[in-house]
């Protein structure tokens, strides 16, 4: 098996992202491709970071994920290919892999491998000076799932640009963190973790914390929706492991009017 | 040949359905993944059944659904696998099948089984409370690509949530329907189908039956675009089999400002 | 290997693009299927040809390509399969793949050959009178993928619809051409190519060539992102190789309210 996933930037109007596929099928005619996702906001890193962090992990071992949100084309800025955990990763030196790459560096037994695509042999004959995910990393892409080594493709380096989603930060009484992500749903995500509430008492029982967000103040978390009532403005562990805000059966980022970026704040009562 | 098919109100931005293929590759590497539709509208049962029961039929017989519009994700509602003909569904237990279900029992000789699921050693170890799409259909959706029977896992049940489509009524010279879906292009489907226009002359002839919605009226049903002209409003009987109105080359939905519900009537003149 | 494409105006809500794939399946079950674009605007046929001709050259020879921009449905145009170099197409005889047909008969040693699809025993039973996608040309791609000639499927005809895009008019002092699309990212393509450029001296040199849209001047080209700075308005041949204006990291369309048609002129200084 061979699995190659797609993230960018591109949409799906203009037959950029489609035509990657043809690309790797001239090399590999038996890969499985899967779209992750096509509607990051253009030049959005952080988002297409916590679109690869979220997806790529429930994908076989040994498949290679291609990044394409490139702000930088046509720059100075490297060409890379990683092997984070079982995964390969392949597209520009941004930071667009390092979400995940931490994530993986946290747990004990793997490791990140990083290399500098040079050899241009292995590309496209001729390279566009605006679109290296159909010149470049699509065709790299190709030849790590033929099982290509990445040292045939590049030089390892170990000072690949990493990003990192903002840490909440203590408060007074716990936690001031902020929303990293709104989802097609309206569900509000933000950078708290279970590893935040560790301090608390049980968040499940009404009183052990708080949670004020704008106007709106939570006195617990919830298991699941089947806990509260159609409509109810809800917070809970959602299923990529973040403090989320919901409405059940609604969209809480109308509700509550929240944008990237808006404090919350979890505290004692 | 093992055939899998997504449909969702995820949308296309956030990875969701994308990642649901990883969780399959992983069970059943080959799988051929068709993704019919992820722009259902947030927990509308109705509107991803319409597109189940359009689209699932057309795919090879043993062909896996997988159809996640959950609002009740969390709750006490049943997940089902089902036999519907001679293909499979998988998803919550709340009517998103059941279009398809009945059309298919209407026939003569193919019938309905459906098994609630309860064998989690066959799901992913971890199970969220929001996410069961990936933790719980698709793994088991793959399961039934790769041959395991649907006893395996989970229990028959003769009680399945069912939902109907609303039907037209009689009125005094015909029936009066309503607006079912509203496609794309702009399309307006019915209720109505060819079965209600039996009592009727030929309908293509012009003043054997009369269409009214809204300020519209119109004398007879076209065959074809062909039978009409650029802009003109028509009906005619869709590629579903529902009566429509269309404007040629043009936009029904706005040209008539139709919404879902609204009430057309057919009648003798 | 048996690649095939899709390129249509249905947009992705509804399932008529993805129940396309079980058709095929059902014929071709080991057929791999990328989506080139279903946003073409509704019975925008130029559009359409556009992805084409930027996309399906990348896939593998021998892949098909299914393309159903179609407003002529339902009315006598008729059905037809191509061979244009070595890859296949199948749609309505609109000139959909014309623009491609006309790049590849403009090099030496490639021709085209087009067939009127006649032959209604390898399409589905039950041809609708407006869903030709499903009906008529996804199972005729499938039979091409399959390796059936196309002089089975149908008859030669040497008079297929033919499009093109508006050419580019000699100015005083140079080309007048006009925008002929714009992207996702906002850049605005026109239908200037490097032949108009030949002309002048390196366009990549200050004041050797003049750009002109609007009230924006641009006194060169620049050959990739990195020549300028964020936020900047510039031109470059883009990676289809037309003559393009961009804002680096920005919407060029919404910052020069560009729209299709629009006129550019470049010109000595």
């Amino acid at each position: 098996m061979r699995c190659i996933t797609l993230t960018t930037d591109f949409g799906i109007e203009d037959g950029y992202a489609g035509l990657l596929k043809g690309v790797i099928w001239n090399i590999v005619p038996e890969a499985q491709i899967a779209d992750l996702s096509h509607q990051i906001a253009p030049q959005d890193i952080i988002g297409g970071a916590l679109v690869l962090a979220r997806s790529a992990p429930y994908f076989p071992p040994g498949t290679v994920h291609v990044g394409v949100v490139d702000p930088g084309v046509g720059t100075k800025r490297r060409s890379i290919a990683a092997k984070i955990g079982e995964h390969f990763f392949v597209g520009p030196d941004n930071g667009l892999f390092s979400l995940l790459a931490e994530k993986v560096e946290r747990s004990a037994h793997q490791k990140v491998e990083v290399y500098e695509l040079n050899q241009p042999q292995t590309w496209l004959i001729n390279v566009s000076a605006s679109f290296h995910g159909r010149d470049i990393f699509s065709p790299t892409a190709a030849h790590i799932a033929n099982g290509v080594p990445l040292h045939e493709l590049g030089t390892p380096i170990d000072d690949a640009v990493r990003i990192s989603l903002p840490l909440p930060i203590p408060s007074d009484n716990g936690w001031r963190g902020q929303v990293i992500h709104i989802d097609h749903f309206g569900n509000v995500a933000t950078n708290i973790t279970a590893g935040h509430l560790k301090t608390f008492g049980n968040p499940f029982n009404t009183d052990t914390l708080h949670i004020h967000f704008g106007e709106t103040s939570l006195r617990h978390l919830l298991r699941s929706f089947g806990e509260g009532s159609k409509g109810q403005i809800i917070a809970l562990m959602d299923s990529s492991g973040y403090l989320s805000l919901c409405v059940i059966n609604g969209n809480a980022a109308e509700r509550l009017h929240a944008n990237l970026g808006d404090s919350i704040e979890v505290s004692t009562p």
